[in-house]
């Protein structure tokens, strides 16, 4: 059996990692979030930084992007899910965003690769990609795309 | 045999198929890195778009990312593959760039993840997500960023 053919009970339990993560997300509950990764977890978050390796460094990020938005809105769109037994990767369109300091909401598309496997019979994040395309002549990232 | 003690046989074999691609890609040779994805290849490229859908498409892109530079200059570093016999995902840290039309170099740090398929005994990329991260105040990318 290839990947294109694993059972849809695999596929079905990553997107329910997925889903637990934009709940947690949305309810900006830091441990709830933390708790979808591995601690030795890499990632590479749409802002600010190259990488973030590790926990606590990740949950400190976290924690800054919570004081950038009262509010946190996630919907995972066209999603795609390529499963193993207890390897995987999903990607997908995100609409997100939330309402900043200045009160106004800031929503947009970006993109999102997420990395999973299969550690004691529960699935994980290893590893996560977001990002927002760059205008190259303006070196200026594209918030107004749209799918 | 979780993902974690998967053979290092599958990573060489992964390995091996990024390596190529760097290899066609600064040779800027645009059948060779077509040839290392599947026909619906789905790309969420650093620049321009949300992603790119499909071969035909993709092809486009590329063709339009070489006029941007007269050279180009691409390596991998920091390279985590996570493996099971038929499918894997790779992200590493991409020092990469070119010459452009204006004669100077631009080269920088960006961020790669690679999600493939075992398809007829051949690793194939079926995803790849590309970006810099960028600067939440200005929304420019982050060109300057080193690991």
């Amino acid at each position: 059996m290839d990947g294109a053919t694993r059972s849809s009970t695999v596929r079905t339990e990553v997107r329910s990692l997925l889903d637990g993560w934009v709940e947690a997300v949305t309810a900006q509950d830091l441990d709830r979030i933390m708790a979808c990764y591995v601690d030795d977890v890499r990632a590479f978050d749409a802002i600010a930084q190259l990488q973030f390796t590790g926990r606590d460094a990740y949950r400190e990020h976290w924690k800054i992007c919570f004081t950038m938005c009262e509010s946190m809105a996630f919907e995972i769109h066209d999603l795609d899910i390529t499963a193993a037994d207890d390897v995987a990767f999903a990607h997908y369109l995100a609409r997100c965003g939330g309402i900043g300091p200045d009160g106004k909401e800031h929503l947009g598309w970006m993109r999102a690769t997420v990395g999973c496997r299969k550690v004691a019979g529960r699935w994980l994040v290893t590893h996560e990609h977001y990002s927002a395309p760059f205008d190259p002549e303006s070196g200026k990232a594209l918030f107004d795309l749209t799918p």
